[in-house]
């Protein structure tokens, strides 16, 4: 596929994340105004709740853009989900007849404050990557027998906390937790000193299931995908995890990117994922490419100083893709539930500089990495920012997330006076 | 304290778990009616939607029971907590003047389909019960390591899935899932053999919270109590739960008790948690009586045929209160919201007939449990119906929940067939 071009010009460079081939799914607030749905195009939003309350779009035989967030669109399942582009396809085009109907309706993104994209119903963040498994249990156990006995038959998720996720931009408050540093006899309560990023790909689902779904029928479920950060204490992770899980280690927030990328925009960029190294059970079989080709990045900036980019990564190195991770979530019956988002796990290259996380990057500390102001890093300092960024790569065009990024605020003095 | 006299005759039996004492949450529906607020009294509910609607009930400047729902009473905080109650009192007391406002909104329990009575907006699940962790870890590793390292430190928990949380009477499908028996090379996809209950008591949380709290805030932030029933699959449990916790084992189905009793109706019940085994850190620490003096039981009836009572115990088995875990759950700065519910974890007492799992009662299925009816029982067969009960016993009245239960239907032939 090539750019499909608009006569919004920004939105036909190579360098945009929002060509027309993309038409992400935004919330927007300008000044002091009411935070809306609005769909990125160039550097501009098309602010659909306006068009929708003017009656230019329509969508369903009521209004779905009343409120700030986008569950309401999911609702309508995926035939709609296809109508909105091709409606918006109508204003946005080149030489579109509507374009006078859309141009008020233009808001610079420069002008714009991001919020939630969507109310997320629950969060589960799966382990799902190969690299980062296989690096993890290296570190924590042997290179031997680094991914637990059930790692190459399922993808191996947990439960997280859907309060806890915010949007891009959001400071990142350091926790306290229970930590037991090596050699200690008695755990204390302290900030954590091993505070950590991680690299993800989130899955939005977009309609509910009853009983269990197959694996294409979980695919079609997804409306779309952000970028994820599940920031994560590996101190209290330690300390806390054995034996029902991460808990407080994970929940102090979960970034996701101001953008979802709508399925049908990624279309063009399917991967199957990688051989399997054992045959998957047949409810997990992947029925026809499951993946992306989507480049993946990790920018780290100190306060005040410049970005050095510390990890490239790419979806495909994920082993088993969230249709499969949303099918296996379905196996016990359990409901989903439109708005539920998925964590893909952390996307670890099989490269050192493909890494996904600090903990794997600088092999839990051992190994400092060097930034490109000269100071070296085994986690995250205060006052560091993180940002991912990702994008499936067309010819003369890109379908682009926007920034997945937070900056670390130093811990509260005393965390209980800070709360109430 | 003494029963509180209604005139509702039917709530001043030493038997029934509905005094005036108590006016416990409900949601209720008669015939093709809408579901709606409601308050046992006896072997009645007060249908207080219909009060609020008629203006004899007033909470806030807006409805808080035109919904089916009490999480809009929770929203209004502690202080209208108490005048909910109190303002309950003065249509249900002996010889209340406004008793002639109440009659015509009194409904038949008997007549009335109970419903989930609040959005669950999280769930989380803990695992705080001393005996329960002693008996779990003594089958799966050693009795003389059977605590994990953590466990005396800090209440151990895990977030559970919101969706799968139903109400007392909805069946129970046993589910399919990634298995392997022991001896087996590879795992299976099979319904689960071994399915499980859980005793457990939950608390509802009602109001937000942002940063972390104390002990004693935690504890104002809790609206009330169920019943819960922590439905388990052991073997989907054993397979997955290495290293990241529960997952499918425990997403079928969560079934809590109808009524929500409210913190105010257990007051005079409090007791401390048992002796510190080591000592907690400052911020745990418990700063009156936490726990309350709550009997529960279990009862197992094949399908047609009597129960049998296969447990009984008591909250107070508890070792890291319901405040406890709030207050730990708040450590990282995780944001609790209106709703959240919070499993106690399994409640077994010191003696065989007190465990709370048949995990534990039948030992892993290695000492069968006998029943009334001649029948044994290692895990639960379909048809089996689990009841949980539990009630504070006061000086010739008692504050109960009512009954939390379920009855396990076959798992489907075909599961993604069943599905979609």
């Amino acid at each position: 596929m090539s750019l499909q071009k608009s006569w919004v010009e920004s939105a036909n460079s190579a360098t945009t994340d929002f060509p027309l081939n993309n038409l992400p799914c935004g919330v927007f607030s300008v000044g002091d105004g009411d935070a809306r749905c609005g769909v990125a195009i160039g550097d501009m939003i098309l602010d659909v709740a306006a068009l929708e309350a003017e009656g230019l779009l329509r969508l369903a035989d009521h209004p779905v853009f009343d409120v700030p967030f986008w569950n309401e669109l999911m609702e309508l399942g995926p035939d709609a989900w296809a109508d909105f582009r091709s409606q918006l396809a109508g204003f946005l085009t080149e030489g579109a007849p509507k374009r006078y109907l859309a141009e008020d309706h233009l808001v610079p993104q420069a002008d714009a404050v991001m919020h939630l994209p969507f109310l997320v119903a629950e969060y589960t963040d799966f382990y799902a990557g190969r690299n980062h498994a296989y690096n993890v249990g290296s570190m924590f156990r042997d290179p031997a027998n680094a991914l637990p006995p059930n790692w190459l038959h399922l993808p191996i998720g947990y439960n997280g906390r859907a309060s806890s996720v915010v949007v891009s931009g959001t400071d990142i408050r350091r926790p306290w937790g229970q930590l037991k540093p090596h050699g200690a006899d008695v755990p204390q309560f302290a900030p954590s000193r091993r505070f950590d990023f991680e690299l993800e790909v989130g899955a939005v689902v977009g309609t509910a299931s009853e009983g269990m779904v197959s694996v294409a029928a979980a695919d079609a479920m997804i409306f779309g995908y952000v970028l994820l950060n599940d920031w994560s204490a590996r101190d209290i992770q330690a300390w806390e995890y054995q034996p029902l899980g991460p808990f407080q280690a994970k929940a102090t927030a979960t970034t996701i990117s101001p953008w979802i990328v709508m399925r049908a925009a990624l279309e063009p960029f399917r991967k199957p994922t990688p051989p399997r190294e054992v045959l998957l059970l047949p409810y997990l079989t992947e029925p026809g490419p499951l993946l992306y080709d989507i480049a993946l990045e990790v920018g780290l900036a100190p306060a005040g100083q410049p970005e050095t980019v510390i990890s490239r990564s790419n979806m495909t190195a994920l082993y088993y893709a969230p249709a499969q991770q949303l099918c296996h979530h379905t196996t016990s019956g359990c409901p989903m539930t439109v708005g539920d988002l998925l964590g893909s796990g952390t996307i670890s290259g099989a490269e050192k500089d493909s890494r996904g996380s600090l903990l794997e990057l600088s092999w839990g500390g051992k190994e400092p990495i060097t930034l490109g102001t000269g100071e070296s890093r085994s986690f995250i300092e205060d006052g560091d920012t993180v940002t991912l960024r990702g994008a499936a790569i067309g010819a003369g065009y890109r379908i682009g997330f926007g920034e997945c990024s937070g900056t670390l605020i130093a811990a509260h003095a005393d965390p209980i006076g800070a709360g109430r």
